[in-house]
C-alpha cells in the first residue's frame, strides 16, 4: 500500500520538545484502492425488480420538495408532473438526468498529498459526524464543546488510516448555532491538512463554507475544483426539505460535492423489509441526484445510504445488524449500476460505552463497507450510542481498526516472493520459519499490527495494570493530543480566515436555535 | 430460517419451578444454510499457482509421518516415495486419493433434530476447544476444572445459535490426563443433546470415544453413521505425528469424521506471506486427507485451516487480522476445488478480556467465516487470550453474535411481500411506517435482535447500573445456568455410560502427563 509517510515540519521550541518527548510517528496513509473483488448479495433479478419498483414510486407516488418553489419550477421545466409540492417523475427520467454526474471525483485538500479520489475502487474514511455529546473515561458523557471539537480534529489529523477530517465531528454546543459552522470550518482548515466537509444547516452557511474555501484555496481554484464533500440528508420517506435542498443548491452551483443520502431507521422511515427499503432508497437517491444535475449538470454527488435497523421491542435504532449490512451490500450494487460513488457505513453501534458491543457492531459495519464497495465512509471512527455521542476512546480504537481495511483491500499478491517456495524448501518438515531468509526479508511488512491493541504476554499485561481496550485507548488519546503539532500554513491565509470568521460573527446576533 | 423451537420435556418439581422462575426460552436453531454468494479473494491464476506449488512441495520436499511405520507402509503401497520417515507424493496422486472423501456428511446427534450436515452450503457452529484456563468476572483467570467444563456444555446446550456441543470446551485440569476424555464425553452425551467431538490425545482414547458412542447410539448405528467429528491437527510444517495420526486411524476406520487441520502461526510454522501459507496449508491437507482415504476410502473428513498471524515485534500470535481473513478466504476456495467440507475461523482474539479488542477481532473472523464458505466453525464462541482461556462471558457474547450470521446467511428475499410496494404507497412522502399494515404483519421477524446487547435508552441504561457488555454477559451466564434443565435421556443408556466411564477409570492408574 502506498503511504505518504512524510514527517511534519516542526514548529517552535515547545513543539520540538513535545516531538522529542513523544515516540509517536505521525503518518498518513493514502486512501484505500481495492485490489479485491466486491461482495454482491442481490441477484440480477432482485436488482431489476428493485430498479423497476423505484421508478414506479417516482412515477406513481412521487416525492415532496417542501417549501421550495424554485425546485418545483426546475422539475416542471424538466418535464416532471408537479402537483402542489409533490413531484412525480416519469419512468426513466431521473436515471437519465443522473447520467451527467461523474462516476468519480477528486476532493482537494490544502496539502495536495491528502487529496482523495472518491469513486471507482477507492474507499475514503471520514470520522463521526453530528453527535451533540462527547464521552471519555475521565469526563464521562457531557455536551460537546468547541474544545472537544478541536481535539477530535487533531486526533483525526494524527490518525494514519483516516483520510478525511470530516465535518461536524461533534456539535460544539457552546457556540451559537448560527456561528458554529465558522469555528468548525476554521478548525478543520487550520488544525488539519486533510480534506473536510462544509456546513449544510442553512443555505447561507453553505455559502459561508464556499467563501472560506475561497480564502483557503483561492477563488479560481474553488470554482475549478472540488474542495468540500458535504452531507445532504433526505428526509425519508420521499421528502426533500428546503434547508438541505438549499445547501445542495449552493454546493452544486459551485461544483462542490454532496452526499445525497436517505436517512432511514428501518421500519419507521422505510418498510421493514430489506428489498422494500432498498427500493425506497433508490427512488430517493434517483430523485435527489437528478435534482443536483438539474442545478448543474456534472456536479459531483455521492449515492448515500444511511440505514439502521430498529429494535421492534423498544423502537430504538440498532446498528451493525445483519439487515443493515444486507442493505449496505445491496445499495452498493444499485449505486454501481448508476455509475456513482457510494457512501455508507461507519463505526456504527448502539452501545453506550466503547465496549464489546460497540466493537462487534462496528466491525460488522466496517467489514460490510470494505466488501460492499463503499467509496466514502462517514462515521468511520468515534461513533457511539447511536450517534448521540462522539467518544474519544472509540475514535482512536476505530481509527486503528481502519488499518485492517487497508491491509485487506490490498488483496493477496502471488509473485515469486509471495509464493515463498524457496522458504518452504529451506525450512522443510518440522522446521521453523522465524529465522529463514524469506521471513527476514519480509517480516516488517508481512502482518498488520495495531498501534493500540494488546499483544503482550498475560503476565506483562497483568503487571501493567490489566488494562482493557478502553483504558488503552484513553491513554492513546492523551499521548496523541500531547504530541500534536499543527501542520504548517501560510500565516497570511490563516490570518485571513480568522478575520473572515470574526467579521461574519460580528455581523449577526447569536442564535441558539 | 427454519428453527426447531421445540420446548424441552420438563424434569421434576425443582426443574419445573426453575422453568417458571426463568423467562428464558430455550431454542435451538438449525445449522446455517447459506442463501448468499461467497467472497472469493483469489484469482483463478493465483489458485492455479498455489495448487501447482502445493504438488511441488509434496513431490520434492515431501511430508514426515513420524514414528508411524504403518503409515509409511500404506504410503509405500500407494506408490509414494518413502525415505526414512519422509513421504514424497508424486504430483497428482494425493489429489486423486482425496476424491473418495465425501463432499458433505451428516453428523448425527442423539436428538435427531440436532443432526448437522457439514459441507456444501452449510455452516455448523461449535464452541471453543482446548483452553487450559477459564475466566469469568467473579473468579478471574484460573485453571479449568471439570465443573467449568460442565458449565460450558450446559451453556452450549442452551445457546440457540450454537449447533454443536464441541469437544474440549476447556481442559478439566483437575481430572487425570488419561481419564479426562471419559468425563468430557460423558458430559457432552448427558448434559446436551447436540452433536460432539471425540478425543484425539491418544489412539486408545479415540477408541474409548467410539465405544462410548456405541453405548449411546448402538453399535450398528455407529458403524453406519457418523456420530463424531474430531480435530486432527497437523504439526506444521509438513509433519504428521503419531498421536494425531493414531487417532485419525481409529476414527477413519470407524467411519467417524475428522477435521484435518494445519495449525499454523504464520511466520513461524509457515511462510510470512499469504500465498506461501496457503500453499503449505494445501500441501498438508492434501497429504492428510489422502492418508485418511488410504485408511478407509470414503471416510468423512474436513479440510481444516487454523492460521493466525504473528506480532513480529513480540512473536505473539495475533487474531482477527486481515492476513488471517485473507488466508481463510483463500483456503475456502482451495477446499471447494477439492470438493471437501471446510473448517476454519472462530471467535478468535488475542485479548485478555472480553472487551472491545476481543469483539473487533472476533467479528472480523465471524464475518470471514460466513462469507468465506466455512462449513464447520470451531471456536465459534468463548475463545479468549489466544486460546489459553475459555471465557464464560465471551461464550454467551459470541454465541449471541452467531445469530447475526444466521440472519445474514438467509439472504435477501424479494417476493411481493418483501418488495413492500403497498406499504410505500400507503405511507407516501413524509409518512411513518411503524403503524402501516406491512410493518404490523412483518415486524416480529423483520430484524435480528440480540438477547444480550443493550438497546435501552441512555437514561434507563444508566439507572440500571451502566453495565457494559461483559457485565451483561456475566448476568446472562448466571441466568442460563440457573434455568438449565438436562435434556431427557433413556436412564438405561445413561447408567451404561456411567458404568463404562467408571470401569475404564478403574482399569488404569491416574496419569497427569
Amino acid at each position: 500500500m502506498a503511504e505518504a509517510g512524510r514527517r511534519r515540519a516542526r514548529g517552535g521550541g515547545g513543539a520540538a520538545r513535545r516531538a522529542e518527548r513523544g515516540t509517536l510517528k505521525i503518518e498518513a496513509a493514502k486512501y484505500i484502492e481495492r485490489n479485491i473483488p466486491l461482495f454482491e448479495i442481490l441477484t440480477e433479478e432482485a436488482i431489476e425488480i428493485i430498479e423497476y419498483n423505484a421508478e414506479t414510486i417516482l412515477e406513481e407516488v412521487g416525492v415532496n420538495f417542501v417549501e421550495n418553489p424554485t425546485a418545483l419550477a426546475r422539475w416542471r421545466q424538466a418535464g416532471a408532473d408537479v402537483d402542489g409540492e409533490r413531484v412525480r417523475i416519469p419512468r426513466g427520467m431521473a436515471r437519465e438526468l443522473c447520467k451527467t454526474a461523474p462516476s468519480s471525483f477528486v476532493q482537494h485538500a490544502r496539502n495536495p498529498e491528502r487529496n482523495v479520489e472518491i469513486g471507482g475502487k477507492t474507499l475514503v474514511c471520514a470520522p463521526v459526524y453530528g453527535p451533540p455529546f462527547v464521552r471519555d473515561l475521565d469526563g464521562g458523557r457531557r455536551y460537546a464543546t468547541m474544545e472537544d471539537f478541536e481535539k477530535f480534529v487533531k486526533l483525526g489529523y494524527m490518525s494514519k488510516w483516516l483520510h478525511h477530517s470530516g465535518g461536524t465531528v461533534c456539535e460544539p454546543t457552546d457556540v451559537p448555532v448560527n456561528k458554529r459552522h465558522l469555528d468548525m470550518l476554521l478548525a478543520h482548515m487550520t488544525l488539519s491538512d486533510k480534506p473536510f466537509m462544509g456546513s449544510v444547516t442553512d443555505p447561507s452557511r453553505a455559502r459561508d463554507s464556499v467563501e472560506m474555501c475561497e480564502v483557503l484555496f483561492g477563488k479560481d481554484f474553488v470554482q475549478e475544483n472540488t474542495v468540500m464533500t458535504s452531507l445532504i440528508n433526505i428526509n425519508s420517506p420521499l421528502t426533500f426539505d428546503e434547508v438541505m435542498m438549499g445547501a445542495l443548491e449552493v454546493y452544486a452551483q459551485n461544483n462542490q460535492a454532496c452526499i445525497i443520502s436517505p436517512f432511514i431507521v428501518g421500519g419507521a422511515m422505510a418498510p421493514v423489509s430489506v428489498a422494500g427499503t432498498l427500493t425506497q432508497v433508490l427512488a430517493e437517491v434517483l430523485a435527489g441526484v437528478a435534482y443536483s444535475q438539474l442545478i448543474r449538470p456534472g456536479a459531483p454527488v455521492i449515492f448515500g445510504a444511511f440505514v439502521t435497523s430498529i429494535d421492534m421491542n423498544s423502537g430504538a435504532p440498532t446498528f451493525g445488524t445483519p439487515e443493515a449490512s444486507q442493505i449496505l451490500y445491496g445499495a452498493g450494487q444499485l449505486a454501481r449500476r448508476m455509475n456513482l460513488p457510494f457512501r455508507s457505513g461507519g463505526g456504527l453501534c448502539g452501545s453506550k460505552l466503547p465496549d464489546a458491543q460497540a466493537a462487534y457492531e462496528t466491525a460488522h459495519t466496517h467489514n460490510a463497507v470494505l466488501l460492499g464497495g463503499v467509496n466514502f465512509m462517514l462515521h468511520s471512527c468515534g461513533w457511539l450510542e447511536g450517534g448521540l455521542v462522539s467518544s474519544f476512546e472509540k475514535f482512536v480504537m476505530d481509527a486503528d481498526q481502519l488499518g485492517t481495511l487497508h491491509k485487506m483491500a490490498a488483496g493477496v499478491t502471488y509473485d515469486e516472493d509471495a509464493q515463498a517456495m524457496d522458504a518452504i524448501r529451506e525450512v522443510g518438515p518440522g522446521g521453523h520459519y522465524l529465522g529463514c531468509a524469506h521471513t527476514q526479508a519480509n517480516f516488517k511488512e508481512a502482518f498488520w499490527r495495531s498501534d493500540l491493541l494488546d499483544y503482550k504476554p498475560f503476565e506483562t499485561w497483568e503487571e501493567e495494570g490489566a488494562r482493557d481496550t478502553q483504558v488503552l485507548a484513553g491513554e492513546r488519546v492523551k499521548k496523541l493530543l500531547d504530541a500534536y503539532q499543527k501542520p504548517s500554513m501560510d500565516p497570511a491565509i490563516e490570518a485571513a480566515l480568522i478575520s473572515y470568521v470574526a467579521e461574519k460573527k460580528a455581523s449577526m446576533p447569536d442564535a441558539f436555535m
